[in-house]
């Protein structure tokens, strides 16, 4: 299910949702849920302005039409319709003839890479910009402009996106991420395909887990959600945050705060095991939304999953993180070690040999190389690993990280020892 | 004891049961157990064939007089009067007339290594066979021979050895070895060559710890042991197997499952103090009879002593591992480390420093030198650290460890304290 | 007040110590806590000779007025006048005539460093000497010479001095520092010099813990104290001993016994955090006066802070351990340092976030900045951390440590949050 064209439907999948304009609310991000909600079994929540989220308040709902800055003229020197990135994100209405250097304080742009336009938001200051590539700024001329954003901040709603797929018990594996950004591919289309596609997965077989995708804007959106969810969340056994998985770099996988809980060891074993470049960081407070669902309240098992790490590409926060920054079989490697992770989660286990005394001739029952004085296969190998941790104190993953052997394998093993009466499940 | 002509004695030793063909069970063992009782008290038990050991049944017993293929003009083209390593070891009976295209599947060569003879068996699955070199093979002609094994299997006994030297306590110290390969030097008359030599030392003077040394066929007679000792193995505190202990690699010593006991750390301790190149190995399941030692209801702290490490050498299992892959100087140097780390294990104990609350004054004692403003030697060093840490909780290898002064210096500092009334023994 | 000229201040303050002939006890080591005493609060403290200090005994006091090898002419060719390290320190007195030769046993020189002058004590031996370069010892010749060592071993008092600074609590730090070596620089009045100032500096600010500076002769000074202050030793909460601070080499500091004490930690931390090399050691229970605070029924968290270790530098102990071999810019390197951990231990402590569930929306407390989409400032990611961590669990150092970030900026970062209501002092 994962070969084949998976990594060009992902890339499709994000090229479609890329034109949308979205933000932390607004009709934005509430297209993007449909869209998402065509694919998979999506319940939307809208949660109005002014709602007290603990610390927070749940903003005026931001909506835009059109932007641009005008010469006299007639032309538009910037224009929104070009890009939904040349306005500063949640900008306040405004309508004005003024100078150029009137306008400047308004205008951001990235003067080392000058055909880039910036990403900018001001979510909680009211305030109003345009974002532009250093060389449209040096292209406007010492004049008077007409300024005009056409958007709309009023009392609404925050929208979100819970897609919950029950599994044969309670306890929770969460994936989350952000869908707030505008036309920024791999921050964050790229989680956003990612999820909706194992999601997709995971909707079409039987899990122990149960799985809850959530499709939130960034930091506002967790919080909310954990605020209507304090007590849910306690269910949570697993959780990852998925972005920016779709460049060509490497694998990046931030831990959660707690540095040592079955999915930071689940990540670090599916990454020591596939062939792409990896790294495994230490928490930090700083990045996304593992921010709270690790705050020290929750203490959430959570951790981040990344390709390129976000801030340390040029790429990122600009116009150049767009649908050609973003690779179908990149995307299609990230879904594929999603699904890695969640088999280990999925078939992480205790078990306990009915041998424990001495070896089980393995032999007699066709487990075993006939032929004494060879050497064993890694599958025979496995079975002895098996047999010899499962002293009921060790899970199949503390077997696969013990042993170097990959968790599938260790896996299989002890489906075939189970099936042998060798092996029984159960923890001490 | 230890110098002098103790390798070349080794040698000699492993040479004189060089050419006897062992197996599992049968007149080899016995014959091998017999030499082995001329030098040290060693009793020998027998185990009726069909017993029931744990998972395992006791095989029938293996005995072979002759094998051969012989060309129809009556020239045997492998004989086993030339190698006991010829006959595919436990082989059933047989003598019949066959062509070499028929005869090909009972045939085991390595043809990366045409003049070698590989060593294989076939101990729990009735089959027959001959073990010869490439070139043996490649000489034969698609022709008709006359084969034959004149070999029995039938009910008897499983035969093994034990020499208990009895010490000031119960507490038993392990030292195990496989003694059921027919002619290979380095796998395993290095190890019986060793341990029957540690044995005539402990047995010439008192030590603490009672000692076992076992002489067993591999796999079933450590099985068969345990079985038959499942409540006494509990007074194991310590075990080492030995085995390829003659070879000119460099020591490696495979942890215990517990990979922290006693017998670990006194090995380790032992090994960083000599100046053969060493390393130290990770438990893993797979190995020798440290797998049955190990497995998860005995748990018992045992490691595995080497040189080499089986399966790593191109010797291993084949008939290059000869007398000539063994050397005098090795095998002495194997003797000379398990007694630094019997030493280590009888002289490990806690003591108290009597004098707890700022140092004592060695100088009044003679303990240290007289002149101030000179740096100290090893040995007052070796005593500041005893004094130190001997506050109940820390043993002298422990001590040796952190100081890294070596265990012989730590003790020796240990003893000299006490007498002069500083230390007693005792831990917290 | 550490800038300008505070390094100078140091090494002037050196200077005026330098000529005088101290040791163990008498005089020598009274004149100097008389000149220390001139810029703190100190108090001196007389225990007679003959009192029993756990198993020491305190010995006589010496006192040297001077001497001399006086070849039949009349000239001194070895003179305690030129430098008081020419006298074996403690020598008993004498007088005669005698042949070089005879002489000769009494005579302690580096061959390897001709031109210098060991430094050499018979504290606890009665015996006398002259310590002279190899070069003076070549000169002589082989005649007859008037020897005289005026000095006097009788029955007085070991003297020390200890400066307290009470602070809001009795938990005390302790500071020490052996003051009984003669003219030699970086051993110690490197050590006495930075603990003077730094006990100046502390008696002009609030504190919460209440310093201790001891400036006692090493090994017996440090018994004698410990003996006599038994109980109230167990309010010291960190420690350390301050030598050989002086000199151009990066920092070193030994570890407590205890090897992960606060001190430890903060002495790593603020090492970590500064620009000279330095390296932490592991340790051991041979070196300055941590000996006695680190013998096992006390195990003080007290460790030693050293720039070049004793034993390693060639000057160690001889004659060119001199002024100018101590540098005052690297007196006032060390005493920064030591300030330093004084803060990072004065401002050690735990809070609790007040918002553990999510983060606090800081942003409308102007703790944060306000145009989303750029990276945060390190004083912002300082903020994250203490707010994450802060559950109870984890010290301000605890936070530093697991972030990178300077102890300083955590520090500053819980104040201003303190200050804005979102973290309350505490620990679990």
């Amino acid at each position: 299910m994962l070969s084949g064209d998976v990594g060009n439907g992902l890339h499709s999948f994000a090229a479609k949702l890329y034109p949308i304009c979205r933000s932390i609310t607004g009709d934005g991000i509430r297209q993007t849920l449909n869209v998402i909600g065509e694919r998979i079994p999506l319940q939307q929540f809208n949660v109005p302005s002014g709602a007290h989220v603990f610390d927070w308040i749940v903003p005026k709902e931001w909506n835009i039409r059109d932007a641009y800055i005008k010469s006299l003229d007639g032309k538009r020197v910037v224009d929104f319709r070009d890009s939904n990135l040349q306005v500063l994100n949640y900008s306040v209405p405004v309508k004005a003839r003024m100078t150029l250097s009137d306008l400047r304080p308004h205008l951001f742009t990235i003067a080392e890479r000058p055909e880039w336009i910036p990403y900018r938001t001001s979510y909680y200051k009211e305030d109003w910009g345009f974002c532009l590539s250093h060389d449209q700024l040096l292209s406007m001329k010492d004049a008077e402009y007409d300024v005009c954003i056409d958007s709309s901040l009023e009392s609404g709603n925050l929208t979100y996106g819970e897609c919950y797929l029950a599994g044969k018990t309670n306890e929770e594996v969460l994936v989350s991420c952000h869908a707030c950004h505008p036309s920024l591919a791999n921050d964050n289309l790229s989680g956003i395909a990612v999820a909706t596609f194992l999601a997709k997965l995971l909707s079409l077989c039987e899990h122990r887990y149960s799985y809850r995708f959530l499709f939130i804007p960034g930091t506002i959106g967790a919080i909310t959600w954990l605020a209507r969810n304090q007590a849910g969340a306690q269910r949570i056994r697993h959780g990852l945050v998925l972005t920016c998985v779709g460049d060509s770099g490497g694998f990046h996988y931030k831990k959660s705060r707690r540095g040592n809980a079955e999915i930071d060891r689940a990540v670090a074993h599916a990454l020591k095991h596939q062939n792409e470049p990896s790294e495994v960081l230490e928490f930090s407070p700083y990045g996304y939304d593992e921010r709270q669902y690790c705050s020290p309240g929750f203490d959430l098992p959570v951790g981040c999953l990344m390709r390129s790490v976000w801030g340390t590409f040029p790429e990122y926060h600009t116009s150049a993180d767009n649908l050609e920054f973003i690779k179908p079989e990149k995307l299609a490697g990230s879904l594929r070690l999603c699904a890695e992770v969640v088999a280990i989660l999925e078939n992480n286990r205790s078990y306990r040999t009915l041998n424990p005394f001495c070896e089980p001739q393995l032999g007699r029952r066709g487990l075993y190389r006939s032929t004494g004085g060879e050497t064993i296969a890694e599958e025979i190998n496995a079975r002895l690993w098996v047999l010899n941790l499962s002293d009921g104190t060790n899970s199949l993953l503390d077997i696969a990280e013990r042993s170097g052997i990959k968790f599938s394998k260790i896996y299989d093993a002890a489906q075939l020892l189970e099936q042998s009466e060798l092996l029984s499940e159960g923890a001490e």
